[in-house]
């Protein structure tokens, strides 16, 4: 159960809604706060009033999963409004009809048509869909249109015609370096569904850890799981839960390589060498199973046969990737057999392996599924393969014949901007393939890796950027206003938040418990600038493993801040008009008012507390920062004069505060420089 | 799974952290945050410096629930202080040393020991206790001693001999009337843990939901309770979740009245009328379960004969309170039956059911407890009697022999301050019982009902109040200092936030959700003066039901929130020397102003959300409130001379602002009227 699973209030008809407001007015304003944007959308003048007696009514099929969507969905509005429900069964003045043509399929296909179309008068707001999927899809829009007007709440008057762009759009989470509770799992779901994502892809093996429980091989996560692992029902029950919301769940099951937890559990799976316990370290293991065995081939197809039994999807992941198998490379038998099959080295063992792991995942009716590495000569084309090292394997792929998803530029863990991740397309117009290559690009998953996150810090990593990709994968190519998305990513977040998700929150939990105090005006200012660096950067410099306390300033401070887009949209109209723009250069002035004042106070408190002493050095400079940007201030307004000189010291300072400190760096930097570069000197 | 639950790193023996800190100075000060303190600690210079490898080892008896409880309380230490394991099985050059004499009972008993003595030098910290349950105590104790220091983190030397005031200090929470997800009570337990607190009292049923599953009367959750119910695995993993923490779980199922959803699912049970669907409305229901048929009292007993299976602690609750039963005094056949058996009134026929229940209760090899309605004549004295509507119904049962638990200083949702709680004592050494009576007072329980809470805003409504009385039942009576609660309470609430709970970051995130914004610095400060009504007063205002969503401002904004202490403080430090104390006369007036800057950016925001508008007469009387707040301080100070009239002007002003508007009230009239009270006129 997650904070916002409804009361099961309306059986299957009819659901009221009381009477709380006042008439929309003339002067409405339609905000579009749509996220992802439709695929076509027309506004008319009116809107439907929340404000009077609202009655849903099921028309055409009707199905459990789409009247508990229908509850979730009204129970939101209530909780969006303030409205409360005033009976049940009466019927309205005002009504959302609901109208589906014919069931959905039990398992959600690849190619389950998902559009819908969504109506608005100032009496009737109508869904039509295909199927409940794409009603789905439409209540999550039609919350989304929910906007005061005046003294009440109001859907604006629209017409949508809506279906994604591609059919696979993923979020795969990795719970094997760390494990996630089951609770995060499905606020993770409530965020994929409110911005149509439709694919959780779970990494459920790692080095670090076998989080899926198997009754066959018990061993996995006995030995393989510190105890921190999904049983079977869990599994089922999040596989339920993501049905509920229109997401299939894609499993993942790294093999050969990336499972030292399977060995640990199984030794005699091994190459040679075997590990006594799970990885604490981070990065590529030397451990890999032996594909040369049949008992491999067995083992893994009684486990597969197992898994489908959780998991219903028609797809199912090998991993695949960073396989360096040394092993492979020593062991007399498994040489033996290389040279008896003619396998000529590694890749070739682990295209062989591939290729007999394909069939078991076939004769299960089930497609495989592999990280780009398994993109090797002789692959079976019934493979699809997820592009992590660069756009480039995937139209490769698509070029020989293989269906393929982009992740390379998704990855969360290299705390990019919103806007970086936004920009990437996966089927680019200008891309060189073929009408029927295009075709085999799927869509894409964004990818959250484990190594630096749990429970508490997890959604501010996915959360709110993945809601700018999901627009990406869901909305016309054409849909690519940067500052637009932005300006739409704050109710956005807003509603990510009202579904149960901490991305907003955690970052003052943790201010708070580095502080040892509530009072952390200071600190939360200055922590508005700063945001984490990137992945690899924290895993040289900190030398990070499974067992670190991810509890530090860096873990607490949230990548691509909103002082980011505030600042750059400042900046730009003020360079555009440096003289005359007086309103961004007072509101730039106060804000590194803001920021200074709050050095001090913020200072004293790093000082005192062992954790935060190593970010004085960024609050020392954040003063720096401020002072540099008044002065800049002056001088492009022309009541200062930049001395001889000044300009080219103020870029050694931007220089030296853009060097690594603290695991954290500050977000206005390039901006900074553009203001300074204006001056004239 | 929580998301502190910790890594399970230490099978048994030996857990080290690495090097990251520096030697204990002489200069470091002890920091007292413990809450509860303990019955006895002595202080001594030195302290053990978490700077080092830092050994577990556990001597004497251990057991399972005693290394998890280790490992969870390592963890914690590690994530307080950002140390990090070095390695395991390392023998370190400082130890903790957990030694316990015997295993713990199997079920928690009311009498278990619950003491532990903590011993900590510069090399050594050293928790002695009876039982793992005095150990896990004692490691709450540990963590909560552990402070910076220097550019590291230190456990002071100290010597503590620790044990409870009162065997009985539990928490109840109403699940009835709003579910609450399992994570939920999870975390709440974590928190229960932390300030030794040691029975959960569930609260299962309801009018308005049935929450506990039954195999064999399976309708019970099925039509009374909107699908929101605890299977018995849930329950069984609480259960398990509690008792690996210290606590006993006692579950409540209400007989014979508040029982609409017994009602709804079983109308034989019934004393004529019956209902048709669950309650919506609070308050009294007439509905009530027949005590004259012996069907009753077989499907009582088969039920909490299930119970039994899942509940292994030695009380059942069965409510009983508040059961008019119109039905009992006009059902032919119940009149019949009441004169048959001699039974006068609706009294005596209650008492009648509850020596019936408590058979069956004691058939089960357990006791009853009841809420003091059940205190009537007659009542056989293995019950325990459940104090709710004054002392007066405690002491008066000890006197006829009853054990008793102290329940109605207690009530969370009257929204009064933790000192007010704090102070209500459920023995005072100023009672006229007998050395034998006083015995029966087995402890107390805070109260948390359920009608205006839901999972996002629980939290606040009871922490860290509950601290605060949890110290009152676990520390020695003479402990009662209010302000100096108010200190460790900052600390202890800021240690509950970091094991998983939101009360303070929920606040923030109804503001953003109501504001649909980020941006909430202006009204977080308004904000901070403000605390919600009492239940009644929001009841009545509001005719709130189980339908009303919980999502106003009312339910962001917490009770006591820090700004009454603080100024509470600082206006008795100044009013002790109105023209000497400077400090405090600065402290303020900045305060006053601080509030001031933040009200028209706030009113702004609330008049443009529809669900904040109402709000805004707060704003503008916060407004008059810190204008009078800095003429007040100006006339203090000599500065300004009051003019005729105009206290009696000010005190017209203090009333206005009193009166019940938006639901919520300031929490700093009583000492703005101090203030203006000391102008000299």
């Amino acid at each position: 159960m997650t904070i916002l699973t409804a009361l099961r209030l309306c059986a299957a008809a009819a659901l009221a809604l009381a009477i709380c407001g006042i008439p929309a007015t003339a002067q409405m304003q339609f905000q579009n706060h749509l996220m992802p944007q439709p695929a076509e959308m027309s506004v008319a003048s009116g809107a439907l009033a929340l404000n009077s007696t609202f009655a849903v009514e099921v028309s055409g099929v009707s199905s459990a999963r789409l009247t508990d969507a229908i509850d979730r969905a009204v129970r939101r509005i209530e909780m969006d409004t303030g409205l409360r429900h005033a009976g049940r069964g009466v019927a309205g003045t005002t009504r959302l009809i609901v109208k589906v043509e014919h069931p959905s399929a039990p398992v959600q296909s690849l190619d389950e048509d998902e559009s819908y179309s969504l109506t608005v008068t100032s009496s009737v707001a109508e869904i039509d869909a295909p199927n409940d999927l794409g009603a789905i899809h439409g209540l999550e829009t039609l919350i989304q249109l929910v906007q005061p007007n005046g003294s009440g709440y109001v859907i604006p008057a629209v017409t949508i015609h809506d279906t994604p762009r591609f059919r696979w759009r993923g979020l795969m989470v990795d719970c094997g370096r760390h494990f996630e509770p089951v609770a995060v799992i499905e606020r993770t779901l409530d965020g994929m569904a409110a911005v149509k994502l439709n694919v959780f892809h779970w990494h459920l093996t790692e080095d670090q850890g076998f989080r899926m429980q198997s009754h066959i091989y018990p061993k996995l996560t006995a030995k393989g799981s510190d105890d921190l692992f999904y049983t079977q029902q869990d599994a089922r029950d999040i596989v339920a839960y993501a049905r509920a919301r229109g997401i299939r769940v894609v499993p993942e099951f790294e093999m050969p390589g990336h499972s030292t937890a399977w060995l640990v559990a199984y030794p005699e799976l091994g190459s040679g060498n075997t590990p006594t316990e799970i990885r604490r370290e981070f990065g590529v293991s030397e451990y890999a199973i032996d594909p040369t065995r049949d008992a491999t081939y067995a083992f893994i197809g009684r486990f597969l046969t197992e898994m489908a039994t959780i998991f219903p999807d028609a797809y199912v992941h090998i991993g695949g990737d960073e396989t360096p198998a040394p092993d492979w490379k020593t062991n007399p038998r498994i040489l033996a057999f290389m040279k008896a099959h003619n396998l000529k080295d590694n890749d070739a063992l682990q295209a062989y392996f591939n290729t007999r792991v394909l069939k078991i995942i076939s004769s299960l009716h089930k497609h495989m599924m592999g990280w780009d590495e398994v993109l090797t000569p002789g692959l079976p084309k019934d493979v699809v393969v997820q592009s992590w090292r660069g756009e480039a394997s995937l139209f490769k792929g698509a070029k020989l014949g293989y269906e393929g998803v982009l992740s390379a530029p998704y990855y969360l863990d290299g705390m990019r901007p919103a806007g970086v991740h936004y920009l990437a397309d996966p089927l680019p117009s200008t891309s060189d393939l073929t009408a029927d290559e295009r075709k085999l690009i799927l869509g894409g998953e964004v990818c959250m890796w484990g190594e630096h996150i749990y429970a508490r810090t997890i959604d501010s990593r996915i959360w709110p950027r993945t809601a700018a990709i999901a627009e990406r994968f869901w909305s016309p190519e054409s849909v690519r206003d940067v500052d637009d998305m932005y300006r739409r990513l704050v109710p956005t977040s807003i509603e990510l938040e009202s579904l149960g998700l901490t991305h907003l929150e955690s970052e003052d939990a943790g201010l708070r418990e580095l502080a040892g105090t509530e009072d952390i005006d200071a600190l939360r200012t200055v922590a508005s600038v700063l945001e984490p660096v990137s992945f690899g950067e924290r895993a040289q410099t900190q030398h990070t493993d499974q067992l670190t306390a991810l509890d530090s300033f860096v873990d607490a401070v949230r990548p691509d801040p909103p002082s980011r887009q505030w600042f750059a949209l400042a900046v730009k109209r003020l360079l555009a008009d440096p003289s005359g723009d007086a309103a961004d250069r007072i509101a730039i002035a106060a804000w590194f008012t803001h920021l200074s004042d709050a050095v001090p106070a913020a200072r004293r408190q790093m000082l005192a507390s062992p954790r935060l002493t190593e970010v004085s050095t960024r609050a020392d400079q954040l003063q720096q920062l401020t002072a540099m940007g008044q002065q800049t201030l002056q001088c492009l307004s022309g009541v200062q004069k930049a001395p001889s000189g000044w300009k080219a010291k103020q870029m050694e300072t931007l220089d030296e505060v853009g060097k690594p400190s603290a695991l954290v760096r500050f977000v206005f930097l390039p901006e900074m420089s553009d203001l300074v570069k204006a001056v004239p000197e």
